[in-house]
This record gives C-alpha cells, sequence and structure tokens, in this order.
C-alpha cells in the first residue's frame, strides 16, 4: 500500500498573498492598493527576489491542508516533531484497528522470505490484538502489541515557511523513505496550487544547486523535476 | 482616524474542513468520504460539540490574514505579543514617515484642551522628524522621536483556535481600547466569512455567560451582537 | 517496568526569577532592585496572586529538563504532540533495539492469559526483528515490525507555563494511564525542584477545586497529596 | 544612557546537558550513565561535531534569562518578534513614566544641531504627557505622545538554539545598531556563562568565515573577539 495524500484546503490566491504581506513592509500605501497592483508577472519575479534575499516572513501567510492516508505510526511519530503545523489523527484508544494494517518497506516486499516472515508476523499481531480485545483488554492498551508501522491517517496543515523548511530536510535523499515520499507528494500538490510558491523547493541540491549536508549522500538530484518523479 | 481593516485571505470552506480533521480522529474513514457527508447542518452541530467539549485543535487548520491600516504602534507593539501567529509590518526603518499621523485617543478627541496640547505636540515631533533627516540623521535614528502613536500598518495571519483566544483577550472591556477595536473588526469579518466557527466568540461573559476574570470590569457584555455594535 | 524520571536540569532559584519577571512589569525599579526586596515569603504570596489573576506568561522564564526511560513508544507518540517543548528521543533508526522491551500495560498484567499472549507475541517479534535484520533488512525497515508499545527513552524539557498546561491535562483520570504516570513523577520531581512553582498543579479537580472536564470522571481527586500518592 | 543587561538565570552545566541529551538518541544508555562519561573535554568535541552537522535540537535544552534596562521601545518592538522566546515587559498602561528618558541614538550624539533638536523635542513631549495626564487623561491614552524611542525594561528568556540564531541575525552589521547592541552585551554574558556552548556563534562571517547575505555589508569581521569588543 502506498501513500495517498490530498490537498484539502489551501489560501487562494497565495501567490499574490505572500507579496501584498511583504511589500506592505517596504511601501507608504496599504494592502488593497498593493494588491490592484501585483499582475502575475510582477508577483512572481518579486517573489523571487523575497526568497533570494531571504525575506522568508512574508510565506507564513499562506497554508495548505493535506489529507494523508497509508502512512506508518512509524513515520507519523516523526512527522509530528515539526512543531510549526497542526495535526489531527486518528485516534487508537477510540477507532478499532480492524480495518487496517502494517506498511510494508520496499526493501521488504523485495525479499521473498522477509516478506513471508513481515507478513507471518503482522497476521500474527492482529490475532492477538483481537483476542486481547475478546478477554475484555481495551483498545488502548491491546494496540501495544500492534506493529509499529501500523497505518494511520491524519489531517496537517503547514504554513508555506514551514513547508520550504519541511521540504529542505524531507525529500534529502537521506530522510527516511516514508515521510520522503510523502513529502514528495505534497509537494507536488502544493506546486500544481501555487506554482509562483513552490517553482523552487526541496533540499540543497535542488533549491540551491549545491549540497549542504554535513554527510552528503553522494547523489544529489539534477533538478526538481527528477527528484519528483523518481 | 479609525482602525481599518481587510480579510484579504481565509480557508475557503472552512467549516467543513474543522469538522473532517477532527472526524478523522474518531473515525475509520478517510478525509474525502467524510467531507462527502458532511451536510450544513451536521456540520455546525458538529462544530459546537466540538467546542464544548474543549476539542479545539481542528479549528488550527483554517486561517484568517486581514490587512490592518490607522493603528498605533503602541497597540501593534502589544499585538505582536501573541506569537501564535505571523505579521508583516511597515518599516520605519526603510518607509519615510512624511505622510502619516498619531493616533488619537478618544480620551484626548474628547478634551478640547486635551486635543489642542496633543495636535501642537504632533506636529511639532513631525518637523522636528523631518529637520533631523535634513542634518542628514537616518530615518532609523530619526524615529525615535515620532509619538509612540504613530500610526503604523501590517498583515496579520492567525488560525481559528488563536483566533478565539485573541477574542476571548482583546473584545474584553478590561482591554487596552485600541486592540479592543481592531479585534471587533476582525471577528465582524471573520464571522461573515465563516460563520459556523465565529457564532459563538468573545470574552467569557459573552461566550460562556459567565464572566472569568479575576478583577471584573462589572458591565459584562448581553450578547455578542450588542458587544460588536457598541 | 516502570516509567523511570529523573530531573536533569532546573533552573536555579525559580521562584525569585519568575517573580521578578512579573514584577518588571508593574514596577518603575529594575530587575537587581526587584529581585533585593524579594524574600521567600513576598515572593510565594505574589506568586499565588499571579495564578489567582491569569497572569501566566512570567512562569515562562523557567525551564525543567528531564531524563525518561521505561516508556512505551505508543505514549512517546502523544507525548511529542505537545509543541511548546522540547525533545531529544532515542532513534530507532540507529539503535540496535536488542536490549529493549515491550511496555506491558496494567490490564494485560493483571490477567494471566493476556500476559500469557503478549508476551507470547513480542517474544515473537522481536524474533522477527532479528530474522529481517539477519536476512540484511535495515534496522529502520525492521522496526515496522516491533510492537508499538516498544520501550523508548527521551530527554524533554518545558518551561513552568507549559508544565501547568501540561499536568492539567495528562494528570487527570482520563488521560491514557501512562503519560498519566510520566506526568505524575515530573510533578513529584518539578515540587521538590521548584515547591512555590507547583504547589498547586494538575487537573481542575485539583487546581481549581472542581471539575472542568465536558465528560467527568465522576471521581475527583481530593488533594494534590492524594493525586500524587495513587 | 547605554544599554543594561545581566544575566539573572541560566541552566547550570548547560554544555553536559546538551550533550546527554544528543547522545541519548543515538545510544542504548540512559541519561545518567550518559552523563557521568562526560568529561569537559569529551564534551566540548562532541558539542562542535552537533553543530558541524546541523544538529541543533538539542540546543534547546538549556536557557538562558537576560534582565534588560535602558533599551528604547523602538528596539523592543523588532525584539518581540522573536516568537521562540519569553518576555516580561514594563507596561505603559500601569507604570507612570515620568522616571524615564528618550534613548538618544549615537549619530544623533555626535551632531550638535541634531542633539539639542532632539533634546528640546524630548522635554517637550514629556510635558505633554504631563499635561495630559494632569488634564485627566489615563496613562495608557497619554502615553501616546510620548517619543518612540523612550526607555523600557524587560526580563526575556531564549534557549541556546534561538539564541544561536538571535545573535546571527542582530550581531550582524546591517542590524539595527540598539538590538546589535543588546546582541552583543547578550553575547557576552552566555559566553561567559556557557563557553562551550557560545564559542562560536555570530553572523555567517563570524561563524562560518564567509557572509552568506544577500546583500553584504562588505566590512566582515575578522573574528568573535574582534565583533564583541567593537
Amino acid at each position: 500500500m502506498s501513500i495517498k495524500v490530498e490537498l484539502i484546503a489551501s489560501t487562494p490566491d497565495a501567490a499574490r498573498i505572500v507579496a501584498a504581506a511583504a511589500k506592505i513592509c517596504y511601501s507608504p500605501s496599504g494592502a488593497a492598493d498593493i494588491m490592484d497592483g501585483l499582475t502575475r508577472e510582477k508577483t512572481a519575479s518579486f517573489l523571487k527576489m523575497l526568497r533570494d534575499s531571504g525575506h522568508l516572513s512574508p510565506f507564513e501567510h499562506i497554508s495548505f491542508t493535506f489529507a494523508v492516508e497509508g502512512i506508518s505510526r512509524v513515520a507519523t511519530h516523526q512527522l509530528v516533531r515539526h512543531r510549526l503545523a497542526s495535526y489531527s489523527q486518528q485516534s487508537q484508544r477510540y477507532v478499532g484497528m480492524s480495518g487496517q494494517t502494517c506498511i510494508v518497506p520496499d526493501s521488504v516486499l523485495k525479499d521473498e522470505n522477509a516478506h513471508a516472515l513481515f507478513i507471518k508476523q503482522t497476521e500474527s499481531a492482529w490475532n492477538c490484538y483481537k483476542e486481547l480485545i475478546d478477554l475484555g483488554i481495551s483498545r488502548e492498551d491491546a494496540r501495544f502489541i500492534l506493529p509499529h508501522g501500523t497505518e494511520t491517517r491524519l489531517v496537517m496543515t503547514m504554513n508555506a515557511r514551514e513547508l520550504h523548511h519541511f521540504f529542505s530536510l524531507r525529500l534529502c535523499r537521506r530522510a527516511q523513505w516514508e515521510i520522503r515520499e510523502l513529502a514528495r507528494k505534497m509537494l507536488i500538490l502544493a506546486r500544481d496550487a501555487a506554482p509562483e510558491i513552490f517553482d523552487v523547493a526541496g533540499p540543497s541540491c535542488v533549491a540551491e544547486g549545491v549540497c549542504k549536508e554535513a554527510h552528503p549522500c553522494g547523489q544529489p538530484y539534477e533538478s526538481l523535476e527528477k527528484m519528483l518523479s523518481e
């Protein structure tokens, strides 16, 4: 099963909002006048200038909300460490886990023996969960026995500044594969909704043309498109 | 001059986004299915239940962006202390202050003598600012002599959870009058854009029917409408 | 195995720091003069007044750092949702899990059949983990099969304002038992280090004398001491 | 008058706390064992490695609290925009401003004519403030007429990660002079209290040996010591 991501909400007219917010810092005019003068071309070139000069706070004014399914609790435990974001996640205290499965890593899928062991073990865990429930153990206690890779779902919201930070960390080849797959799908959707905001994004190899990692992977991406299509 | 507030961006379909995010916590279904089933009535009653049970985090998924003019730097110094928000504010380092004025408090406006003193003093401050600039002092240093009440403008974004917190503090009669006027205008606009989200809002006298302040003002608002029309 | 908590750092002279920070808001004096005048009694009564009037921001100036062991990843996934805190947690990508075990809920411990099932299942999971490692699967992928209740360890820091918020939520009987046990041990340590700061703490039944939960448990704690000794 | 800064609180044994928190991520041992093994030399070299590899989150576990006097409200309006920090600031609503003065920028001090204009204007503003008070205008309204450069005082707390970020921005020659002076004094105090934490700090010219500003000032600092002694 692979991660399923939907963009369920985003700020309309995102690029112009960012540009207007930035321009108000340096202009004697009000927001309405500023927005009137913002053509698509002016907006795009102004946003580029903002990014190049490191003036990133105006990108906080626009937000993107994603619904995510088919992701493991391994990955979400790491995901929710990003504190400048909002999360609503399926509860294992309240929702019975009978319809759900364990995410299988690719490395396991590709190895017949490993896969067989993995499947057998997850089935045994699910049986144990059900037996514990039958013995009167509560959901919130029975879940201790479920595999850490059990799938979960959540709704998350980040502003564009934090999204850029997230993409720079989590699209790096050194990131955990699952959260990287999540980031890839999020970027594709965000770019579609707000191309001027996300036309440059990702780890330093892509966004700045040079790897800035302390321990480089040795395989920098050649372009944003290649990164997204891999 | 009075504060001018515009809502320049907000999350579309806000009530359904909050409801879907909340429901994903307790449901085995995905976000798309959940949103399909959310009629206006179901959404409104579900949001009420969320608020009543103190489950406020789903309200973080929707955001509101305001452009504000005609507010003093006295008020914005206090405003930006709300840390769960994003601000882009006009710079006094880069923008010449020649077109701007000082906000006059109502108590001063109503007292002829005070008003005369106030106007004379602000004019003298502006003259001094210009003379300092003429002497070669930079804008960023000349502004030290400007009145603290000098008007400024900014773009600010808050999510609905933080907005509710903001309204509960800043619509109280004990709040500074200017930030209270700002809050009043923000709530009117936010309610118009997302009525189900803000049909109950404000200090405890309005939102909970009982004053919870340590030092009550003694004049609780009778209703949200009265609070907004005062 | 039960949770092990140590307080490894805290702000010295915590009560006086909070009091001095609060007093600077309302006083024409500087911090040094203010601190000189703060006897233990004056400090304690001033802190009580701050809390009673809801002026909580000065409590942010003091921090407490805890080292935690013997806690499940079930509990830490929930714990790290508290965003106004700092965490450093043991990595399952880098640390082999061979020496670790699964936390056993009390409800399972007390039921002989459930306990037997649970132990058998966790052993089978550990064997599977080792077999996957032996087949060449990486630690970061093999861990998907480990029980969600696998123990972990972490260092966490919160300021006193956030700690009070944490205690109000997580010491409630309705909180998950493991994070409640963590909160109980944290409060005992924090109180020992800064009694004036934490002499009143916990859910509303204890801290305010009345339950404010939407769905009360029906068994309010009679006192802070009883809550801590249960 | 120049800014007066005191370090009134900081986490004891700061370097070892950061090192222990970081080591727990990659070690099968608990915090107590880790701390026992941390000599001064091991700690210092480990912290250097952390910084070089960009693993900055462990630096959040230690905090520093400063009491600041003799700073203008111009500077503090900008200062409090750093949201990952805690502030307690003197209130102009509650504290009469009679004993306070206006901060005079160096550029004004050095120009006899400008200085004379400045002094005359601030005196006139203070007289107007008092006259307004005498007419019955409240402090919170009379303060609108005070110069924006009026001195204020505050207590602020930042963790070491945020302090490093603050120093990188605010010790740059392009930062506003007053907040730069504040940052300089803060760094001197923080380094004294925790030398291993702050032996490398400041803008990219100092901390990384190369200017990364979009608009370089052209006068990179040669060393941290030169930056602090200027």
